[in-house]
């Protein structure tokens, strides 16, 4: 379990290098200063609104032991890791947390637990590795007076392995770390490394549609999924039979990024692939983001896509953020920084890489060696700590992403990186606005932006803004809100916009069909009807 | 526009070969026959049931030119192409049909057209190639009194082509030919290849998730598509603004794969290449249908899969079906066939073959050199021809389809194989069954079932009971009811056993949403509730 203040664990927080504090000092003009200690007693939650007679019964259900109320649970299931989370979950006032927290053991527990909270009104917010950094996991009631986070936790590990058709039975609860575990010490990997990898769930994964760091070899987790099992108040549907299908409508993808708003998704059976016999790391250097971009195009749509291809931008290069141990050092490359590797048998790292290294090289690149694409790799799911760090130092750091087709894209990370700058600079904060690709497809990429500027007193409106604008921005540039992120409450206002009302009025029929009373996960997703 | 009793067009008909015909004899018991001459004058269509105000009100709308009731345009929209199509086609007796075919030329007339057919109460049958094989465009009334076809061939071309990107926006009256000849123009090609290629629409590719020969190299045809446009009764939808996103369920898979029961798709973006620079063929021979699908497997998880990927059974290997001008002649596979093929960059093409050739020859592959893969590339699009003349001479001939896992690939073609031998057989008619995986996928692979045995006195009722033996075996067995040929009239009794009534439920609750009349398709692909 995470910390209740911060990302992560309490023995993985950093502290900032003597040249990330002069950084702060001279780019954002942040003076250094003591950190502040905060205890979780200090913190005010909103008593639990759970009726004695609600709580019995789920006791009842899933036995008193997997029901709590403790403060420190509570707190802990209040919300995820966005920083406007974090600064919520540091400021003083009384907080809102789920009424009570369960841990159901099994599917039919899950289902029982969906029946028992729709007969008595309590609302439900699933609750996998609680990493959401979109407000899905905020404890709405919505029009109930109760709502409890059901953290599936108990629910976790390997049901089954085939292995001759590479696929996996994954229990929801399980974290990424455990997954490759379970399936490590069989011989198989999942391959799936999203930044929040060391905590999120496999059944997180699903629900929000995330993508991990080796898409471009591995794909994004919803093209992994073969099958999925979901528990509703309406009954369960086991979706997928076959890797493809012709069947109609896919209605797996409905509950593919369904956000805990139309099931909770129990079970997941997901493609595997042999542990790679070997990786090939190489880093490389463009004399300009456009330039490596067109050349991450060039390789992608000439079917040479490596394992993990990323590229950051002449901000990001020349902060040297890609390389976690070594921030505001020396950029090893000459211009801006991309990192490739190819993993799997052999045979293909021999082949793929080859054709990787001819294609980059025409395009413009130059080989940098292997340490910056084993350096990035070292520490590749650290970022979030460093976030806290700055945040504790006075600044206000967030992440936000988007994709859009290659032809769009510099059109939309120039839309973006303005927006940012004007919203904050009119606040008197002008922000650093990095920016990076990590996401690879034929047609078009993902652009991921990072932003740090100065804390204002009121650093949550402060950072409201900002993300409002670059919302704005995004839709008016054509780019997708959210590409791994998932919607959650924080990019409702803009699903309209992306699915139209007529697909808004889709949602609302298919989660009227799953879950007539409307219990599950209130408030995201799926914006009210006008 | 295809013959009306027949698939393609009449100058491509095919004259069985001598030893062709000798092996309907010995094989089958199938005595030469001489062929029958029909008339499209000669058979009898129910009369057209539209109202006089009904047509002036469509005539209005689109121009009375737009709008026809000739008996031969009717005949022609009267179904697809599967053999009980034709057998039907080919009977005595009143046969139903659309009562008009109308020719919208743009999204705004199918707009309206679907507002006027609401409020007076017409069904719509939309309209592409006229290619299905699942009872997809029977004229099927619903509870209204009249029905008619929306052929959409006046919607065809290149609406624009982003050659960074990759991305082409074509019409979705467009033929396969049509559409490459347009974007071949351009240097790129959309790669999508099924056996229905010559009159297939890409409005059809998409309504039906088809697959095409090149499938293991480019997707499949869902795969493909970035964005979807879609006029429905009750407004527009345009889904997909990125290569991917996680803004909530995708609903674009939704609309992929509806089949003309959720709107009619006016506009489909897809993803194009480069035309090829080169492109290597390969036959292979393996010792066993079991070894090779081995080897295609081992192939695919080492992710060296190439653009085409194919192997036949002993069965079809030994009458060498997959060579099409060379049926019953020596298969040139010492054992059982497979085909492949690389295509892209040079490069690609170089380092990609290599590794094929490698994986293929240390999983037992013996390489045939290029002549086979060449034949079978040749003839690839020319199997439904065969079928009707086969049919002509006296046999039922048709072919099914499904997918599953790896492990599941041998249980599964055998429960097929017996189900269709036992089903033909106590009809005292004994097939053979031949079977190849056209599909490839990480986890597992389609089987493609070709079925040939003397036909009865009533086909239609001989094969009907094949059919459903085979579906019932499908399903017992573990695979999806269809893998690329879609649900229509024929695939609704499984449905449900595939996506579960709740999923049932759902279709209906979009459905309800998007076409509260209930004017498109009716009876096909969604099942009544019970």
């Amino acid at each position: 379990m995470m910390e209740w203040d911060a990302w992560g664990v309490a023995e993985n927080r950093q502290t900032l290098s003597p040249q990330v504090k002069a950084l702060l000092a001279s780019a954002l003009g942040i003076p250094e200063r003591e950190p502040v200690s905060r205890d979780e007693s200090d913190v005010t939650l909103s008593p639990s609104s759970l009726a004695d007679e609600q709580l019995a019964a789920l006791g009842d259900l899933l036995g008193a032991e997997h029901v709590s109320t403790e403060h420190g649970v509570r707190l802990r299931h209040s919300g995820g890791k966005s920083t406007p989370d974090l600064l919520r979950r540091r400021s003083t006032g009384v907080q809102d947390a789920p009424d009570a927290i369960v841990y159901p053991a099994s599917h039919d527990e899950v289902s029982a637990l969906l029946t028992l909270c729709a007969e008595r009104s309590i609302a439900v917010v699933p609750f996998g590795g609680g990493t959401s950094v979109v407000g899905g996991l905020d404890p709405e009631r919505g029009e109930f007076t109760a709502v409890i986070a059901v953290d599936l936790r108990r629910m976790s590990g390997l049901v089954s392995l085939d292995e001759v058709s590479g696929t996996a039975v994954l229990l929801p609860g399980t974290t990424g770390p455990e997954a490759e575990e379970l399936l490590g010490a069989k011989g198989f990997s999942l391959g799936h490394f999203p930044q929040s990898f060391r905590f999120a769930s496999i059944g997180g994964f699903a629900a929000t549609r995330s993508s991990g760091q080796a898409s471009s070899g591995y794909g994004r987790f919803d093209a992994m999924v073969d099958a999925i099992r979901i528990a509703t108040p309406r009954g369960d549907l086991n979706l997928g039979r076959a890797p493809a299908s012709a069947a109609g409508p896919d209605l797996r993808q409905l509950f593919l990024g369904s956000e805990g708003a139309l099931g909770i998704i129990t079970e997941v059976t997901v493609r595997v692939h042999r542990l790679p016999e070997e990786t090939w790391y190489q880093g490389w250097s463009f004399p300009s983001f456009d330039a490596g971009a067109q050349a991450l195009r060039t390789l992608v749509q000439s079917d040479a896509a490596p394992t993990v291809l990323r590229l950051s931008d002449e901000a990001e290069s020349g902060l040297n953020l890609a390389l976690a141990k070594d921030i505001g050092g020396k950029n090893p490359a000459a211009g801006v920084l991309a990192i490739t590797t190819v993993e799997g048998t052999h045979g293909h790292v021999t082949a793929k890489s080859a054709e990787v290294a001819a294609v980059l090289a025409a395009a413009g690149g130059t080989a940098l060696g292997d340490e910056p694409a084993k350096a990035w790799d070292h520490g590749r799911f650290d970022a979030p700590y460093l976030r806290d760090a700055l945040i504790d130092a006075g600044a206000v750091v967030e992440t936000l992403e988007t994709a859009t087709s290659w032809q769009n894209l510099a059109n939309l990370r120039a839309a973006v990186t303005t927006a940012l700058a004007e919203a904050l600079g009119a606040q008197g904060t002008p922000p650093l606005v990095l920016c990076h690709i990590s996401h690879t497809y034929r047609t078009g990429a993902s652009l991921y932006f990072t932003v740090v500027c100065a804390a204002a007193e009121d650093a949550f409106t402060q950072w409201g803004r900002a993300k409002k604008a670059a919302g704005d921005a995004i839709v008016a540039a054509g780019g997708t809100i959210t590409h791994h992120h998932a919607v959650g409450r924080d990019h409702q206002p803009w699903l309209a916009d992306e699915v139209g009302e007529l697909g808004i009025e889709i949602l609302h029929a298919v989660k009227k069909t799953v879950d007539p009373r409307g219990i599950l996960n209130p408030g995201k997703l799926i914006p009210a009807q006008g």
